[in-house]
């Protein structure tokens, strides 16, 4: 209850190790998962490293690469950590198990099972081949949680769906007035602009690219822009709409035209005989988009849910407005997805 | 972000410990608050001991009485942990602080300051006069959770006030036909019933006692009866509610009557041209009930809340439930405090 924290094993704080290291290549590494790595020979960290750069060299090699000369001769009777499984495969670098073979690398310990089709247990099958001792599963779930993205994106054949909105403490999302509800705080606007930043695309409906005209760009945090995805069936948004300022990547869902009119800008084309969501799921996944921010509004926000296709809600809550009438909230129905909601106004509160 | 264990320092791991024992005094020792503590010679717990019983030794003294011989030439040269301030008065048992002083320990650690008037600094004061090393606040956020209903009776002059309810996926509470909403489940209904153990009381207002004709006792549980605190300001409850089955003190807070039927049955009179709740939360500072669950209905769980009489509120939450029309759940308006959400039908999921 109230202790949260429990000592954590040597073979966990090494793999702790490895996830701050992993971290240190977010924003620069996907699609590819973030990875780190540190070789360990007797209770001393010999060697660190992390998948810098999406085609760049894999943590492992890395981690390798950084062992001084002086400590070389104990690479063959150090252990090694890795918080995701070692591929086994020629991908953009050479497989990372022969490096570790290589090596005579007595003993390897793996944080999660590389859910990527070419990797997805054949590393450890061939480091086990090789004699080497194999223990899978240390914070396995810090592990996951890392790469989560990438996980359900190579599980499932689709993107991380984040659904996102702002709601008054009696959960109302909006009014029935032209007036605008300010719901958000400059802090949780920061913060939205921070997850806009930390996920490949940000989605939103007719309605809201109607009403509010949005850029849908991250401005008040660093790192990178999301591409801009947009539901609009019957292609009712002005060619003025800021979506269509070219500045970044737009797709634009609809039943009426597929096409490329030119750099960042996508027309793609739905059967409007089909349900819209698995399309546009299909088509993330060809696109090689991991992740999706939905923000909004409230018929697209209840469509994820009523299809089931979302793995986290972020509520931002301002319990100091109320709504007398209005557009009601999401209803999180059927669902035991991870909610987290934030209070308007305060630097941080959370749930899940 | 997903590290959530940091390693605890060798002092975080000690007071740890203290924690853990406290905790084996739950519902033995209050009103008091519940203390831990540990004799550490050298990386070596030679001593431990908690407050086990209202009105019987505290943590210190059964720590000091647990060190064996062998070990007791070491006291003068070991460290005392404990998860709450030493007292320094005469209470129901002498001052631990003269204990400590008199064995000669050097160096004391405490998890928190006592609140309790009696004590609030003096402890660590005459702790100090004696030249003894005194630290302050090791996982000092736990120690104060541990007590967090002692905290709050003593540094708010009223109760710990816990408000729960039960509500649909669309935030209803109850429907307008006689049919109930069954939104709890079984599970959650054991949970209610451990929460209706850990508290000193529950209190409902009049239509909740009128409609449900509740009996407001812990039957899916181990552990105590809690006081029932009816509001029912006119007397309208009929004398055959079960509340008035004389099984468990019921208190009935209102305008009419001041007497003490017989056992088991308070009648406690309020002014009627003042505000009703902060007269019962002096009533119950009065009568040493530390903490309240309120139960509802709506209107009795929303003055609390729009009062700002409350620490923390646990919504049940059944996201398989919709309804149509009905009570809508109370609205968690101007607050900061702790909320949790359970899910229905779960094994346990929450937040805050």
């Amino acid at each position: 209850m109230m202790i949260q924290n429990v000592p954590l094993s040597a073979e966990e704080i090494y793999m702790q190790r490895c996830i701050q290291l992993a971290l240190l290549g977010q924003d620069k590494v996907a699609p590819n998962p973030m990875v780190g790595s540190v070789l360990v020979y007797y209770n001393r960290i010999i060697g660190e490293g992390y998948h810098q750069q999406y085609g760049k060299a894999h943590a492992e090699v890395n981690c390798m690469n950084s062992v001084k000369d002086a400590d070389k001769p104990f690479i063959n009777q150090s252990t090694l950590y890795v918080s995701l499984e070692p591929c086994a495969h020629f991908g953009k670098t050479p497989p990372c198990t022969d490096l570790i073979i290589r090596n005579k690398i007595p003993k390897i310990i793996i944080g999660c099972r590389d859910p990527f089709e070419a990797v997805n247990g054949k590393g450890i099958e061939k480091l086990l081949a090789a004699g080497i001792q194999v223990t899978i599963g240390i914070l396995e779930d810090s592990c996951k949680e890392l790469n989560k993205r990438f996980f359900t994106f190579h599980t499932k054949n689709r993107p991380y769906i984040l659904l996102k909105w702002a709601e008054t403490a009696n959960h109302f999302i909006g009014n029935n007035t032209p007036e605008r509800l300010f719901i958000s705080s400059d802090t949780t606007n920061k913060l939205v602009h921070k997850w806009r930043s930390e996920e490949a695309a940000i989605l939103v409906g007719t309605n809201t690219a109607l009403l509010d005209n949005p850029s849908l760009s991250n401005r008040l945090w660093t790192g990178k822009q999301p591409i801009r995805l947009v539901i609009d069936k019957k292609l009712k948004l002005p060619k003025t709409s800021i979506l269509f300022d070219k500045k970044v990547l737009t797709i634009v869902f609809n039943f009426l035209l597929q096409e490329e009119i030119e750099k960042n800008l996508l027309y793609y084309k739905l059967d409007k005989n089909k349900d819209v969501l698995p399309q546009i799921m299909e088509a993330c996944f060809q696109l090689n988009i991991q992740s999706i921010l939905v923000e909004g509004g409230r018929k697209t926000l209840q469509s994820f849910i009523n299809t089931n296709l979302w793995d986290e809600a972020r509520v931002i809550t301002n319990r100091q407005l109320l709504a007398d009438e209005g557009v009601s909230s999401p209803i999180l129905f059927n669902t035991k997805h991870k909610t987290t909601t934030i209070m308007a106004g305060e630097y941080i509160t959370y749930s899940s």
